[in-house]
């Protein structure tokens, strides 16, 4: 059974379609045009954009145009901190590390408390626990210090707020209505929310003085707040945000939906190597067949193999490698448990210097707070 | 004809019945008993309690309660910025000071420029530069600096915001739409906007780490307000804010409805006293009959009097003096001319002293700005 796809900032569910998706949303595909610029100005093409993880945008023409010409362009994603960070919040992260380590430019990373907090049953303290706990994996990223700021709502709404009003103004209910599905139930917080997310598209040209580009790398659930974000931004004289979007990391169970700390198996980025292990052997969906006589002889099927895709979207970036183990699979050479060991290593591998990077973090986290 | 009467935070219109808006807000009178106990902690009686102009309230027994334990008591009132300070918001302060002074207590002063930035047809800008010519006045009505701490919304978002979530969490929008009439179309600040509003009553409990009563002396048009944030507050671990509501200093133009900035004619406390003479010959509605003759033989009439009923409820604070004016007015023993005579010099001379304070008022700003 197919199930109908749900895609918004808050469920993603069924089989995703991405084709579908972008005319949906409205996104653009990204050109070979712009896959060739990209190249350009960063020096190689990351695998993600090579595999189309990364596969729809918004403006990112007129983000590059704003780089190429004297770096106006900054990058801005985030994190909403209601849960321990898994692989699909990695993702995203790594590859706006390397967009930030290639072209050079300054990260606003948002860290959105009031969100969880509005939208979770979870008590303030718990919120504010998981975003202390949060800033450490961002951190173990590598971002760069020098060139990035979080920004977390609550503490930062002093900065925040009075940009967030100037949104908000513009907004009504009936927008927020149609664009998110809030009700006359929904809480007043959860409803002027998007105003906040709108903030780090432009808060860095209101402190800079200098109308910047904005390029937000998100996956592709975020799209209806900044669609709003689009519409409302060039109306207080600032530039339309641009965004480079990924497909999900599916989780464990299987292709549809995507890996959520919510709900269904994730890898999380504290889980210790016999946790993964055991994730990987107990849960990650097999496109092996029922005997091992049967794969030997029909073959597996990748496409549906969530092990072969974890290594597709993020741990086998070499794609010789990866083309070898999908021939193998397919053929049958690849048995199941071969193909998820290997994933094991290099998930493990990750997550060991990833953990002891965390630990580091700690002393870090005052570097990448922003002064106000 | 009767106009129908309208009370409520955005609009004040029509004969106010005050009696029938005490049933309809749920409001309790100012019984003797408590007239007393007032009396017993402040020394005296201020005259717009003896005069019931202040005249209603909400478990204003229980804050007495508090008080009298042991000073665990602050007052909260405040001010929308968007245009010059009239006399009645004037009226709600000076009561304020008087009960500052004689409890000798806190005073939390909030300016709400989000509201009237999100609710008036005005700039970011131009509610800024309100603040600031507002804040000029509330100094000047003479406020304790050791014991009055304001609030800017937009500028102590860094304290408030993270305390007003934990409010807007607990309101939907069906909320806000029968307490002040919200819609489809109205913006998504404004809708979140009362959360704001709440802060002030329970912000000092939250600072000082201790369960605070609270006092809001201010007009009755208000209480919708406080009435969302006295069911919120409790679910916050907080005592519900008391509250003492006065009446509405009419209009120039007659008793009914209230001196507004935005509408009608008002005096403002900026007002030069030649304007200020000009307004009351020329605007302030009189009870006086049509001709001299008839105005000596039947007497006017001091209840529907604007000049009369200003200073009954502001300008003469003897309670004698007051009578005898009402009295020979009424004979027609005073005519209209001389009753605005003593109005207007009674006004000039506050004035005068007001806005020699308001010069100085200046360099006063720092010491009541809160210190984050």
């Amino acid at each position: 059974m197919k199930k109908e796809m749900v895609v918004n900032p808050w469920e993603v569910s069924g089989n995703v379609d991405y084709g579908k998706l972008i005319r949906k949303f409205g996104l653009s595909k990204i050109s070979e045009q712009l896959l060739e610029r990209l190249k350009k100005d960063t020096g190689e093409l990351h695998f993600m954009l090579r595999r189309k993880i990364f596969f729809a945008h918004r403006d990112l023409g007129f983000a590059l145009d704003e780089y190429e010409k004297g770096k106006n362009l900054f990058l801005y994603t985030g994190c909403g901190p209601s849960g321990p960070i898994h692989l699909g919040h990695a993702l995203v992260w790594a590859f706006t590390k390397w967009l930030q380590d290639k072209l050079g430019v300054e990260l606003w990373f948002q860290f959105t408390d009031d969100e969880k907090f509005l939208f979770k049953d979870k008590t303030y303290a718990e919120i504010q626990k998981w975003t202390e706990n949060n800033m450490l994996d961002v951190i173990a990223i590598g971002f760069n210090p020098k060139k990035t700021n979080f920004l977390i709502d609550t503490k930062n709404a002093g900065l925040m707020y009075k940009e967030a009003i100037k949104v908000a103004k513009k907004i009504t209910f009936s927008m927020v209505k149609s664009s998110f599905g809030m009700n006359e139930q929904s809480n007043i917080g959860s409803i002027f929310y998007t105003s906040m997310q709108a903030v780090p598209a432009f808060l860095p040209s209101v402190i800079k003085k200098k109308n910047m580009a904005c390029l937000i790398p998100h996956a592709v659930d975020q799209d209806p707040h900044f669609r709003l974000t689009r519409d409302i931004i060039p109306k207080l004289g600032y530039h339309k945000p641009a965004s480079i979007q990924c497909s999900f990391l599916p989780p464990l169970t299987g292709v549809a939906g995507k890996m959520s700390s919510s709900k269904g198996q994730s890898i999380f980025l504290t889980d210790s190597p016999k946790e993964v292990e055991m994730k990987i052997k107990k849960y990650a969906f097999s496109g092996g067949r029922d005997t091992l006589e049967e794969h030997r002889k029909k073959g597996g099927n990748p496409d549906v193999d969530v092990s072969f895709q974890y290594l597709k979207f993020f741990f086998e970036p070499d794609d010789n490698k990866l083309k070898k183990i999908y021939n193998d699979y397919k053929s049958g050479k690849m048995l199941t448990s071969e193909l998820k060991e290997i994933l094991i290593k290099k998930i493990n591998s990750f997550l060991k210097e990833h953990q002891r990077k965390r630990v580091l973090a700690k002393k870090q986290i005052h570097k990448f707070l922003l002064k106000e």
